[in-house]
C-alpha cells in the first residue's frame, strides 16, 4: 500500500457519497500511539513507538496521531515527545500525504510542537463543566480562552488545526449530556479556526440514536458533517454501531486505535477506543475505500500486543492472527 | 422484572414498528446455555446450568434455548440434557410467557425432547454443502429431508419448531455465500412448517451491506422480517453492528449469548456469540423494549464467569461488574 498514486483522500478533495448513503471512502484518523498509548499502564521504550507509528504508515494509514506535548506529569507514557517525534516525522517523505498530528495542551505545548516541525496539531476540550474541572481544571469557557490563541497561532504558523470535544454523548458526573450544551462547545472551537471536530465519546455509553441526534443538533446548527469525526469508544461495546450510524449520517472521518489499544481487557474497565481492524473489517466488507492494508496493520497490532505482553482486545487481530 | 402483566410480546402481538423504523420491542432469544456452553471447552455441573437458565429467566429473558438433544458424542458439554430439562422445565410457570426451546437434531432428538415435554424445539441447517457434509454428515437436501419429519411431528404435537441456518454470509471453505443460496434453503424450512427462521452468521465475517443483502433477497422472495431472527458472532466485532442493521431492515427477533459466551476471549479464536448485555445496553439507549434488567443479566454472567474460570467476553459486563 505504499507505492500507489495519490489517492483522493491524499489530494484532499471531498468525499463523495454512495447511492446507498454510505460514504465512497473513510479516512481514518489513528490514535493509538497517542491516545491508546496513554492510556495504557505500560509505557513503552521510544524505538517501539516509533517503529510502531512507521508500520501503521507502511500499513496504508495516513494520519496517525503520533504523540502529545502534554505536560510529562499528567502523562508520564508520553514524556518521550521530543524524543520521538524527531524519529518519525521524516515519515511522510516516504509516505506521501501522511500527516502526524500531536495533542498540545496549551501555547507552551504548541510551541514544543512548532519547535519539532509539527504541520497538525490538536486541542482537547471538554462538552461538560465537571470533566473540563478535572481533565483542565479550569471551567469550559475558560478552557476555550486557552486553546484560543494555540489556534490563532497555529493557523498563522500554517499548521492545521483538529479540535477534540470529550463527554459528547455522557460524563460519568453528569450523565447524559444535552446535545446543544456539545453544539456550543463545538461551535465555539470551529468558530477559533479548527479545521476539523472530533466529537468522542470518552465513557464509551453512547447508543445509535444519541449519534444521530447529535450529527442532526449541529446540521441544524450549520455545522455539517464534513466538519466532523466521530470518536467512540467500546467500553459498552457500542463504538461499531455508533460508527455506522455516523456514516449514514454523512461522516467520512472515524478515529479508531491499532488493535483496541487504551484499554486493557483484562482491567477492571475495558476502556479501549473502537479498534482500527474491526473498523476496517467492517469498511472493507462494505466496500468503503480506506487504503489500509488489514493484513498488515492487524501484523502489526500483534506485534505490538507482543510488547504490551497481553492480546490486542481487538476481536479482529485476534481472528486473523491468532494473537 | 418477574411480577408483571403479560406484554405485547407474552400475548404474541405483532411488534409494532417506531417512527424511525426501528421496532417499538424485541424479542431476544438467548442462547448462551446452548449455543454459548457448547461451544465452551469448560463443561459446568448440571447444578449451575439450571441456576443460570433461572437466573436468565428471572432476568426477564424470556426465550431461552435450554440445551440440545443431539447425540452426546457429538457435544459432551450438553449431554446432561435428560437430567437438565426437568430441572428447568417448571420454570414458566413461575415466569409467565417464558419458553424454553430446545435443540433437536434428527427423530431421535424429537423423541427425547417430546418425553420431557418440551413445547418448542429448533432444528439446524446450513445454507452450504460444505459445511452441510462437515456439521450433519450429509447433503443439504438430505438433512432437510431428516428435518421434514422432525417438523411434521413436532407440529402435530403442538410444539413450535424454529429452524436455525448456518452459513448465512461466509462459509470457512466456500467463502461468501450467495443470498439466493441462503434464501432457498431458508425457503424449504419455513415451507415445512418452522415458524421462524435464524439467519446465523456462524463465522463471523459478515457486515452490514451483507446483511441488508441477504434480508433484502428473503424480502423479494416472499419472506418477510416478521418470519426471520437474526444470529451475529462477535468473531471480527460486527455483530452489533450487523444486529443494528437488521433491526432497520424491519427484524424484531436478535439471537444473542449472555455475557458472550460461546468463545474463550484467550483462545486463538474468540468465535464468541453477541452478547446479549451488549445488545441490552443499545436496545436501551435506542429506547426498545425488551424487558429485560440488564444489571441482573450482568451479574448473572459476572457470576457464570467465576463458574468459567475467566473473565467474561462482553465488553458491557465488564464495564458494569468490574468482571
Amino acid at each position: 500500500m505504499t507505492d500507489h498514486e495519490p489517492t483522493v483522500l491524499e489530494l484532499g478533495l471531498p468525499d463523495p457519497v454512495r447511492a446507498d448513503g454510505l460514504p465512497a471512502r473513510v479516512r481514518i484518523h489513528e490514535v493509538g500511539p497517542r491516545d491508546g498509548l496513554q492510556n495504557e499502564s505500560t509505557a513503552l521504550p521510544v524505538d517501539v513507538k516509533a517503529e510502531f507509528i512507521a508500520r501503521l504508515a507502511a500499513a496504508g494509514l495516513r494520519t496517525v496521531e503520533a504523540t502529545s506535548f502534554v505536560h510529562p506529569k499528567w502523562v508520564p507514557q508520553l514524556a518521550d515527545a521530543e524524543e520521538l517525534f524527531p524519529r518519525v516525522s521524516g515519515l511522510p517523505a516516504e509516505y506521501p500525504g501522511l500527516r502526524l498530528p500531536v495533542l498540545v495542551p496549551n501555547e507552551r505545548g504548541l510551541d514544543r510542537a512548532l519547535t519539532l516541525g509539527a504541520k497538525d496539531i490538536a486541542v482537547f476540550a471538554s462538552a461538560t463543566e465537571t470533566f473540563a474541572q478535572r481533565n483542565l481544571n479550569r471551567s469550559v469557557a475558560q478552557s476555550l480562552e486557552m486553546f484560543a490563541p494555540v489556534v490563532e497561532r497555529a493557523t498563522a504558523a500554517g499548521v492545521a488545526v483538529r479540535g477534540y470535544l470529550s463527554m459528547c454523548f455522557g460524563d460519568p458526573w453528569e450523565g447524559p449530556v444535552a446535545p446543544d450544551q456539545v453544539v456550543a462547545v463545538g461551535r465555539e472551537l470551529l468558530a477559533f479556526g479548527c479545521t476539523e471536530l472530533s466529537l468522542g465519546d470518552t465513557i464509551g455509553t453512547g447508543t445509535p440514536g444519541q449519534v444521530e441526534a447529535l450529527l442532526a443538533a449541529f446540521s441544524a446548527a450549520g455545522v455539517g458533517p464534513e466538519r466532523l469525526a466521530v470518536h467512540f469508544h467500546d467500553t459498552y461495546g457500542q463504538a461499531l454501531a455508533n460508527t455506522l450510524t455516523a456514516l449514514r449520517c454523512g461522516v467520512s472521518v472515524v478515529d479508531s486505535s491499532a488493535g483496541g489499544l487504551g484499554g486493557c481487557p483484562y482491567a477492571k474497565s475495558a476502556t479501549g477506543n473502537l479498534a482500527t481492524e474491526d473498523l476496517v473489517w467492517m469498511l472493507n466488507g462494505l466496500g468503503i475505500e480506506t487504503g489500509v492494508d488489514l493484513a498488515a496493520l492487524a501484523s502489526t497490532s500483534a506485534w505490538l500486543a507482543g510488547h504490551m505482553g497481553r492480546p490486542s482486545p481487538s476481536r479482529a487481530v485476534r481472528a486473523l492472527t491468532g494473537a
